[in-house]
């Protein structure tokens, strides 16, 4: 796995370097300047960085050039953060915390913290309608991925679902995941797929990769919840558990979790069996499954 | 003025029947169908549509089709009203009315409307990614033209104004209204240029006929807002007045307001004097300088 360590290292160095060009302070001053400072303060904010290393990995294995999907990788994490943003909100989880730093709205405000998550959602859009290397067609595609998969029957609805509680069953809950969480990573996927001007085949494959991977994704994220400890996470142990959020650890017992995690990685791996060079993204799986935060 | 009339409600039908087929109640039923009825609640709230018939006008203007700018001229409408949803939260104006009607928040809670604004601005990428008379190109130019209008260093820039109440002087009331409503007209106008295929130099023209409007258009609603009566305009009487905003007629007067708007739909009109047919763009100008509502 030292290869794979490394190789993770380099996309996800990668797009912390493109966000840091863009978000750090820039160098003209903007009467609007907090905005820019509120917006910065999110994305800079660290994390693994999952969404926009998928897109350059897929791109990568299917013969691309992850230069070329740089902006896409990180339209996507500009996407994620804005609705971490939105989800702090005291209208809706109400969170103090995010990865141990206090939240976007506690430090600049309730409104200026929409308005941010509302200004990164054009950026993203921007960057991919903005990338140098991709042909009209092949941003436009993207454009149509990304608005699809954090639209209203995308991320969005997983959202609504989720502060609507209407996750009691185990098919309600892999639904709301499949949206909330699911359709952006598979998004993530498919723009990888598409900067690498990959066939409408691979497309398909990457993006059942990305679905397997967020199902193993998100039941290991209930699964840690509850193992792990209050530092390793940086927010309070079954802090979803506390809102009375059921979770898949709470339907299917830690056990059966674990069995789910590992046929779903399975599955994941099956998925871009075929690639040419898809040996990070099968050790990706085997990452996120075990990981331990 | 009775050519203008008929030709602005066709512009107007055109848009509200697009906008109704995209959100009156969906066939399909989703389990976050509440998310799909606030949208609609608010897009199909009427109003004069002044951003798609822009849109659709310049394209016909120069020379080309206005059913193929419809996608493009609904995507702003879809991202004005995502920008009046939030406005009107608690955490920003706290208003209860809205054209007369209660505010999204009002009826669905705040939460639901911060994630209908949230998913109207996908949903406008979306239009304009899968506008079908449209070559990739336009689509893509179209989808920057919106991201940097709507964006940080635009619209939303010019909300953080507004709410930080950065508008003393006239310089910064009028770039307060070049980013807060002017973005998104100028983004109108070039959107219809695109649509068209037209050159740059038309659509810079087109960019510059918007800009001014847009500002014509701003201080003529300040001055309504001292004149018109409650039951016009569907909100109380000077109530951006009563929350302590400075207006164009707080610091120009009414009579200095009047020429101004006279001043800016003049150069408006100059702006398109070229186009091949910009007859109602010209009537357009005239029409918004002279509202009453």
């Amino acid at each position: 796995m030292a290869d794979f360590q490394a190789q993770y290292g380099r996309y996800r160095d990668m797009a912390e370097a493109f966000l840091l060009r863009r978000f750090a302070a820039p160098a003209e001053e903007r009467p609007w300047q907090g905005l820019w400072e509120a917006m910065g303060y999110s994305v800079l904010a660290g994390g693994k960085r999952v969404r926009p290393v998928l897109t350059l990995a897929v791109c990568e294995a299917l013969g691309g050039r992850a230069e070329s999907a740089l902006p896409l990788g990180c339209a996507l994490e500009l996407v994620h953060t804005y609705s971490l943003i939105h989800d702090d909100l005291p209208c809706m989880d109400d969170d103090d915390l995010r990865r141990g730093r206090p939240t976007c709205h506690r430090v600049y405000g309730e409104a200026m913290a929409v308005l941010a998550g509302d200004a990164l959602q054009p950026e993203a859009f921007r960057l991919i309608a903005e990338a140098p290397d991709l042909r009209a067609e092949q941003r436009v595609g993207a454009v149509a991925a990304l608005a699809s998969a954090c639209g209203p029957d995308g991320m969005v609805a997983g959202q609504v679902l989720d502060i609507e509680q209407l996750s009691g069953s185990e098919e309600a809950l892999r639904r709301l995941c499949r949206l909330k969480t699911g359709a952006l990573l598979r998004a993530a996927a498919e723009l990888g797929a598409i900067a690498a001007g990959a066939p409408e085949a691979a497309r398909r494959q990457a993006a059942a990769y990305a679905e397997h991977l967020g199902l193993a994704f998100q039941v290991r994220d209930d699964m840690l919840d509850v193992i792990a400890d209050q530092t390793e996470l940086g927010k309070p142990v079954g802090s979803d558990k506390a809102e009375g959020k059921r979770t898949f650890v709470d339907l299917l017992g830690l056990e059966e979790c674990g069995r789910l995690v590992e046929e779903e990685t399975r599955l994941a791996k099956e998925a871009v069996s075929g690639f040419q060079s898809g040996e990070f993204l099968l050790d990706l799986a085997e990452y996120l499954a075990g990981r331990r935060k």
